[in-house]
């Protein structure tokens, strides 16, 4: 199975008609998750085909509307939709409170369960987890508390070596599973290693900030913000944010396969600029765009 | 001067793809104002060419989602633009709290004087007023507390009645100021009647509530909330909405020149029927629709 990435917004600040604030939709395993939920998130969810029932789990980095605006105007749709399973929302102390006084003020009550799991810790925490999945923070620098989020897989059952096996009178049909995970026999001539597990990290906003290297280390995946290019990187310090070739720095010290950039600033007119500063020292970078989807398989 | 409406969104619930909740911006006299603001009228004030900064004064009929969440991602992003300006927010108790909780929990004061006017009386009252337009409330029947809201220009001076004038020769040009605001001479000789002053109502969400009608009396337009059709009566009844019909009767009942109808239900697949239903009652009926702008010369 592989795990996908849409792109529902990847612009910084304010939106615009087809500039949408951050908001990406991740499939991994049999998940979906919502990451982070800017203004207007809710029409490009449509937009792009996304059934809203799939989401049961929104994360959201931190408290800057262009990360936020969008969650009030979904979870008040997912109650006229007449949800009934659970939603889970993780992110920053306070969003319950701003969540609530608005769904209390305009006696818009979910009939579903909604369920807040604040986050103030300043180091990586592991905050889901279940057989097949796992999610931990990723605590970033950025003017207000705010963490990116480490999406993996767990690692599945060892494989069958069938070759090795069919040499091997004693094993028969019922012992595979017991084969596969490890519970009569630990060897490494009848079975193979598990597949490889996928993973994904998710990185917005911050500085350039080398301590999250050990975190997020070799993922298949790491979406970075790189709201400016080189010629602001003054500005990227004072305000908190990194430029294209800092995101790239990061890719490359982490190691991991490929970058995926975006949360570009307004000021600049095309974005292809990002891709080609970035690549100087990172090559297997990538440009998030609207409805873009990547695929790790 | 005409007075200038500009739909931005006419539509109910929630945000879809070129659908947009409720709002609308008037120009009347030298003021521009923004009535209510669903999630996404930043975009649609963007999609339309309508500067932001031309935008002084918000009137918010309720708390409901689909008039408010769209409210403070634009002061937001007001502040982004280095807005200096004041701007006046009209609307029920609490929004007070609800705007100001979320600027700071994410640490973003505006820098320009931002001031709430929260509104409480289930009476008509006068809540803005200066030398050219008033603006009143119209209180509405709604599931939680809702205004309308009146815009009215004030009467002009008298016009000068030139051909009288010419002949009578005691009248110089120094008087005509004097003449038009009838400090020298109160006849109706030498002056005629000022312009009639022009009259917008806007009415959204409500029941079909006749105690309005005294208030929107004779207004050359008249927004009022069409949400179902009349195959729908009993669930306008029990969600407190109106008709297409109900909305015509309204405008039969108050005379006013031009009905506008809007905040269809989702669920219509074509809005026609709308304007047909309601023309049986009120020909003068016209269909809001996203971009649509209505002139009264």
């Amino acid at each position: 199975m592989s795990l996908k990435l849409t792109i529902l917004g990847c612009h910084s600040a304010t939106p615009r008609v087809n500039a949408h604030p951050t908001s990406q939709f991740l499939e991994i395993k049999n998940h979906n998750f919502l990451i982070d939920c800017g203004e207007g998130t809710q029409i490009q969810l449509r937009k792009f085909g996304i059934k809203f029932s799939k989401i049961k789990h929104i994360f959201i980095s931190h408290l800057h509307g262009d990360h936020l605006f969008g969650l009030v105007g979904l979870i008040s749709t997912f109650r006229l939709l007449n949800r009934e399973t659970e939603l889970h929302v993780y992110g920053p102390k306070g969003i319950k409170e701003i969540i609530t006084l608005q769904l209390k003020l305009s006696n818009s009550w979910t009939h579903y369960p909604l369920l807040f799991h604040e986050l103030t810790s300043t180091d990586s925490e592991l905050i889901f987890e279940d057989a097949t999945v796992e999610v931990h923070t990723i605590p970033l620098d950025h003017r207000i508390y705010t963490n990116g989020f480490l999406f993996r897989e767990k690692l599945g059952d060892r494989r069958l070596n069938v070759q090795a096996i069919q040499q091997c009178e004693e094993i028969e049909i019922c012992d595979y599973q017991n084969l596969k995970n490890g519970t009569i026999l630990k060897n490494n001539t009848l079975t193979l290693d598990p597949v490889p597990s996928k993973s994904y990290a998710f990185c917005s906003d911050t500085s350039y900030f080398p301590e999250i290297v050990p975190i997020i280390k070799k993922v298949n995946c790491l979406y970075h913000e790189a709201t400016f290019l080189k010629d602001k990187e003054n500005l990227a310090y004072t305000t908190k944010h990194s430029t294209a070739q800092q995101a790239a720095s990061i890719a490359k010290q982490a190691g991991v396969n490929q970058l995926i950039i975006g949360h570009y600033s307004g000021r600049y007119k095309s974005i292809e600029a990002f891709k080609d500063e970035a690549q100087e020292i990172f090559e297997q970078t990538f440009l998030a765009s609207e409805g873009k989807t990547f695929e790790i398989k």
